[in-house]
Formats: structure tokens, sequence, C-alpha cells
């Protein structure tokens, strides 16, 4: 399978280029019944901060495409503080795929720990919702390149999972499960 | 790879005792900047309707886990009734996978399609917070019983993809990519 | 006194074609000082959702007209999941009568009651705001048949309570009053 | 029929002590599918300062009983502001009348017109949500002396509505039917 | 320094003229993680309301321009009565200023105290956003006259802080600082 | 005038110890009937990040104390991305002066332009609600030395404002005045 690439010839961007923060405090509307905060809203705020990466990105407008995967590993006590940060890991031909690291530092305490990660995807659109080409991205740490290349497998899982490539044509899927 | 098993000698629940249904109109608040439904609403209102099969399967409290998998196919415009329906598609020891059937009705003709689905996985906790063992499901109809069949795949895919499982192990991944 | 006529000519609905179903759960957002839903909340969830079925009835734009009467007989507290049911139970001419029945799950033991109703009406109007006719309603269970019969007394008592009726032509009020 | 009385030997208000004002301008999160205010939002409004005018009157919590008639004339527009003035216009035992009065300034003209009225009941609550008695209302105005002998029919109506009341003992409405 | 003035041949307004009223439960929305009434919200209705008092003065769509100055004194509790009542104290050319005084209640006594005050200032556009001229004003009250004298130092103030007036040319404020 | 210290043996910190981001996108909800952000919202951001900061200078229970200025300089449309970056100035014994820089990206071009700057102040309190002692600040660059020592003007300024402190014994302002 040809992987689809970032628009030719476009200037290629960091993922720096593209970091969204944003910090929220829990406050009472955010929380579940169990005064945590409640899964819904973290994933409003995370498609919000998702957004504003991709956009820096590449400079258009952009709508979600996918949510690939979320987890919550632990509550998030009502009155935390919450940051989240956001980059564009790699682009496709018109979409991008952002990850979001959400961090939680306790409100008396301080301390500052890494709470869960979010894979979300965009697509690039021009004024009357035709997707638009963006640029190509370039990792420069570790971390950012190794999340570069897991975008190819984690792509071809959702094409392969929403029917529209047959498994045994995932080259990337393939090779990671028979690893 | 052994599969954890729902709750023991505990009755058994069809999909349809789970189901739950939650209509909305797209109002301003809703949109973002295209006028449409924004991402981040429609993730929100679908934790909402998702945790509320998930109690109805185990009558308890139940915290969302993970989100699987959402695609957004098509852009839903202001104005627009838009009905979510949830249902939990199998059980595994103290958590739940719901589908939610994501319909939109146009606000002139009345034309309902279904727009998208999501997967998201809850976990049943007592009041300390602690994971309780939840009932089986038991699929009925054809739909039911393929989404019961995936839960197994789609729930080894999520362990090796968080690194709490090796490829080498899950059985049904294994079955999947080679098929 | 003649009855004004739902849409001679158009192909009559039952209610059941017009059931409109939302489920809630009763977040911090949504409480009073005593930690129970507040009653503006769920006036305005049953606003949405008989709204809805006015629309699902009629198939065009519809505005609230009135609100006949809600009672609040019992305090519906924090964490509760409330499932509000709206149908049309009569037409007449541009306006439909919407019954929402409220029921309430209790978040623990999952003990379904019916917690109360209430008795909106709408106006089906076109582009410009203009009313327009509505198809006529066919009530097919007894419960759907008593509200039907019901709406016309409801519909005089409005009339006569705003001035637009003299209360001597109020046929059925009279025949209500004098039983 | 014997009526209900306030408190007797508790200190009588005049509904000019109970008044409560709010205004409130038309935003977006306010507005339906045709920009003008929507019905929910107007009857949370009414349900807050309502509240506000029986807390006023009896100086203990309040919870809200019955709306018993809300009509919507005309459209409110997005950007109008929008003044709800509400008064205690009569007090039963444990329970109080308001009448909420609702007027609209154009946002550009400024020209006040009566837009629409309401009327909610509420019950005095003690600390474990018992009804407890409330001081007994003396009108002073043309209008207010209206709106308090009007409440006693609204009651036996309400009572009657609800079943707890046989039409044939509630005396004034007898007497306002065969009028 | 020459005083610019408020529209010439414009009739003149008193505050009591502009005088907008606004009441707010303070519900869970509304609190911080000591369950008392948020700075944010509060700044938010103030806003609300002194856009409000601005508009009936000049009849005009406004628009925020500063927020001179808002002391916080004491902590408002969850299920407090907020009133806030603003008026314009004094208009120059094309600006007005706005006090907001905000009282408590206290939701189980009624006892009403001053809670603090806020002067923001407005400015007044046309169509395409061009600011445009406002009647001035004739303070009535000891406290209206005060305030409006108050103005012109608070007017230097700003415009100095602000690097649009040189501090010797601050007539006002210079009288201020030396008294 | 003697200055109030911060803490003495408290281990000093730097502003950019306190840096708190936020980045926002205008949505409907968001704006006023210019389809612009309206200025309630804007405050209320502000407050939220900087209470994050100062809760992240003193790593304790913070709350606003009061607003100092905030000017409205230009509009801020629809669809803008807004980023707010907050850090605590300077320091007083229990409060803390925070600088909140106010940036706006334009949707489709990217530009990002300073849009203008805010001054609030917070008092840390302990589980009871007594002001406690905060750490001192050490500033770096050459703005942060800028606003620490303006810092001591804006809080005299504040003082007399609040007939607090008599203008003959308010030095810094004198000095400024008379400059």
């Amino acid at each position: 399978m040809s992987v689809p690439q970032a628009g030719q010839g476009m200037k290629p961007k960091t993922p720096q280029e593209s970091l969204a923060i944003s910090t929220h405090r829990v406050l009472p509307n955010d929380t579940n019944t169990l005064h945590n905060l409640f899964g819904g809203r973290l994933l409003e705020w995370m498609d919000v901060i998702a957004g504003v990466s991709a956009h820096r990105h590449c400079r258009g407008v952009v709508v979600t495409a996918t949510v690939n995967h979320v987890a919550f590993h632990s509550a998030i006590p009502f009155g935390s503080i919450v940051t989240l940060e956001a980059k564009v890991s790699r682009a496709f031909d018109t979409s991008m795929e952002v990850f979001i690291d959400c961090f939680v530092e306790d409100q008396i305490s301080g301390e500052r720990r890494k709470s869960n990660e979010a894979i979300y995807t965009f697509v690039a659109v021009n004024e009357v919702g035709r997707p638009t080409r963006v640029p190509p991205v370039v990792p420069e740490t570790e971390l950012e390149k190794r999340r570069y290349e897991g975008a190819l497998l984690r792509r071809q899982l959702a094409l392969v999972l929403s029917n529209k490539l047959e498994p045994g044509k995932a080259t990337e899927l393939r090779k990671f499960c028979t690893s």
C-alpha cells in the first residue's frame, strides 16, 4: 500500500510549531457524580485544543475526523489543574494526526503527573468544506519520531476497522501483528 | 490468552436491556466556526448516554475507561436533530464495551440517516472506587452477535497498543491480521 | 364553539410516530441549593424534547406556544437518571399539544418511577414565521385516547384564561365544571 | 371548600416586598434555530427569579411546585434585552403563587413592551424538606388585588386537573364556568 | 487638559434612567473549589448588566472598553442571592463610565449587605463599529454627584497608565495626588 | 509607607515558574450581538488562568482579590484563537499581582497579535480561608523587572482609591504624579 503524502512542495513543519497548550481547572460543572472530572468534558477539551494544534500546522479550517484512542487511567478530582499539550505527530495528504498529552497538578501539593494521552485526527477543509492539502511533518525529538512512525500503523488500523482497507493490504499492521 | 469473564453466576442481560436513548437538537452553543455540530460536544453527549447504558447493565456506578474509536463521517449542521442509541455489546470481568449509534434527522425534511458510530468502554466501581464484577451479555440479533464477537479483538488491540499485552499473545488480533 | 381542525387531507399520524425520548443524568450544573434537579433545568429539557416530538409530527419548524401545566411532585436527587418521553396528543389547525412523561431511575438501585408529567403546546411555522397546518392525530392506546379527548378541554381553558374566549362559549369546560 | 390559610399570626407582606427583578440579554446560547430566544431558556430564567421572589416572601428555602401557565405570544429576537419582574400574588398555608411579567426592550430602539406573563407556584420547606408555613399576602394595587382574587380559582383548577379535588367541590371554578 | 464632552445638544439623562438590575442565585456552576462564587463569573455578570445600563443611556450598541477596578472584599457562598445594580455615572464624548453595586442576600436569613462595587467603561458604536456620540449625564443624588466628579480623575488615571497622557498634563490626577 | 514583604525565608520564585497558558477558540457561546468575543467571557477566562498562575507561585488555595485594570483595545471576532499567558509579577505578604497577556490568532491567516493585557490580584488562603504568606518574586527579564517595579505604584493606587491609604502617604504615587 502506498502511503498518501502530505503536500509536496509545501514547507514542512516540526511538531513544536503546532504545539497548543490549554490549562483548565476542574470546576463543579465539569464533574461527575463521584466528584471527579467526567470523561465527556475531557474529550471536549481535548477536541478543542487538538483542533487549535491542527490549525497551527496547516493554517486553515480543520474538522475532527476521528478519535483513535483515549484511555482514562485514573480519576481526576474536583479542583485539579489539568494541562493539555497537543502537537501534530504526522500529516497525510489532507489529514493530520494529533497527540494530546494530559497532565494533572494537584491543587494543594502542586505535584504534576502525566494522566493520560489521546490521539485525534483532523482534516483540513476549504471554504466549501472540501479537503485541502497540508504540509508534511518533520519530527525532531525521539518521542516525536516514535509517534511519527506509529502513525502509519494507526492509520491502517483505522482503515481496516472501518472496512476501507483489506487486512491483507495493511502492510504495517501485518508487520506489527506478527512481530 | 484467556478471556476475562463477566461475573459468573450473575444473571446475564441482553443488549436490549441496556438500551439508552438520547435526542438532542444542535443549538448555537453546540456548533463550530462552520456552523456544524462540533466534535467535542458529540463526544460529550456520547459519553453521557453510554454511561447510562453501562449503568443499566450493571446497576452500579460506572466510570469511562476508554474511547476506542469514533469517526466523524459527515458534518451535522446547526438545527439538526441528533439521536444517540447506546447498548452494552459485551462485558469483561469489571468492564463493559458500549456501542453508540448516532442518527441525524434533517430539521426540515425529517430524513433520518446513520451518521456515525462510536465505541466506549466503562468500568463498574463500588463506593470506594474499586472495580466490581458485572453481569455477562447475551447478544440476540445478528448485529449484536457480530459486535459481541468483535469486542474481543478490540480489547486485545487496546491492550497491545497500551503495551499491556505482547502482540504475540494477542490471538484474536493475530488471526485478524493474517486473514 | 366549533373546534379548529388539523390539516384536512393531510395524512394523520399516531402519537407513537412522534415519540421522542431523551435521557439525562443530573450533574452538578443541573442542581439547586438542596442538591436536587432544579425546576428550571427540567423545564428546559422538556421544552427541547417536546419540540422534537412536535417536529416529528409536522416535519416543519415549530415554536413553543404555551406551557399548560407542570407539577413537580417529588425532588429528583443529584446523580439520578431522568428519562423524558414526549408524544403529540392532539393537533389543532396549526398547533400541537404534547405530553411529556418524566421517569426517574435511581443511580444505584436502578428503580424506575414516574416522576411527573407536563403539557406543552407548539405551533408550526414556515420560513417567515407564519403558522402552517399540521396533520391530525389518531390516538391508539387507551391513554392516548384519554389525552386526545382532554386536549379540547385544556384548549378551552387556556383560551378562557387568556381572555380569548368567553366562559359561556367554552362548551367542554362547562360540561366539565358541572359534572 | 375551605381555603387553606397562610400562616396565622405571621406578619403579612405586600407583593412589592417580594419583588425580584432580573435583566438578561439574549446571547447566542439562548437562541433556537430561528435565532429567537428559545422557550426552554425563558422558562429557566423565570424559575430562578420566581424562586428568589418566593424566598423574599417567606425567607426560607423554596422549591418549584408547579408551572401553571406560560404563553409565548411573540418571538423575542437575538440581542433583545429581557426583563423579568416576579412578585408573590398570594400565599396558601405552605405554598406561594408567583406572577412573572416579562418585558422586552429592542436592542436598538429601546422600545419596551410586555411580552408575556407566567404563573409558577413554590412550596417553602425546612432543612429536611418538610413544607413550612408562609406569611399571608396583602395586595395593594388594583392589579395585585385582581391576581390575589384569581389565585383561588387557579388553585382549584390545578387540584381538579390533578384529580385531588372533585369538580363539584371546586366552588370558585363552578362560579367561574357558569358566569 | 480639556475634558471631552458628551454629545452637545443631545438630551441629558439622569443615572436613574440607565438603572439596570439583575438578580442571580449562586448555583453549583458558579462556584470555585471553596464553594463560593468564583470571581470570573461575577465579572461576567457585571459585564452583562453594565452593558445593559450603558445601552439604556445611549440607546445604541455598546462594547466593553475597560474594567477600571473591581474589589472582591468577602466570599459569596453557594446559594446566596446576588443583586447587581448598574448606572451610568458619567459620559465622555463616545464613552460611558458605569458603576455596578453588588448586594448579597443570605439564602436563609435574607439579610442584605453591600458586597462590593465595580467600575466598567463602555463605548457606543454604530453598525460598522465606529464610536458614536452619547448624551451627557446629569447626576441627582449626593452619591451620583460624587461618582460624576470622580469619573474625571479615573479617566485621567486610565489614560496615564496606558501611556496615552503624560502625568504632567493630568490636572485632576495631580490635584488628587498632592491633596 | 513601608512595603509589606512577601514571606521572609521562603524560597523566591521567578515569574517564569508561575507561567500559566490557556488557549481558547471563540465559539458561538462566547460572542456578543456583534459576533465578537464578549467582554464578560474574556474576564472569566482571565480569572481562571490568573488563578492557576497564582496557585503555581504559592502552591496553595487562592481567591481573586481585585481586578486592577483591563482594556479591550480591539474586537476579537468569532472563530479567533485566543491565548492567555499569566505570570505573577510581584508578591506582597499574602497577595500576588498577576499580569495576563492576551494574544489573538486569526483563524485563517494565523497572524498573532497582542490584543490586550490585564492585571488581577489574588490572595493565598488556608483551609479556613485565612490569608497566608506567599514566596517573594525575583524578576528576570526587562519586562518582568518593569512590571515588578510598577506593582508598588498600582498597589498604592488601589489602596488610595478604596480609602485605605491617604494620598499623602502614598509615596510612590506622589512620585509618579509629579514626574
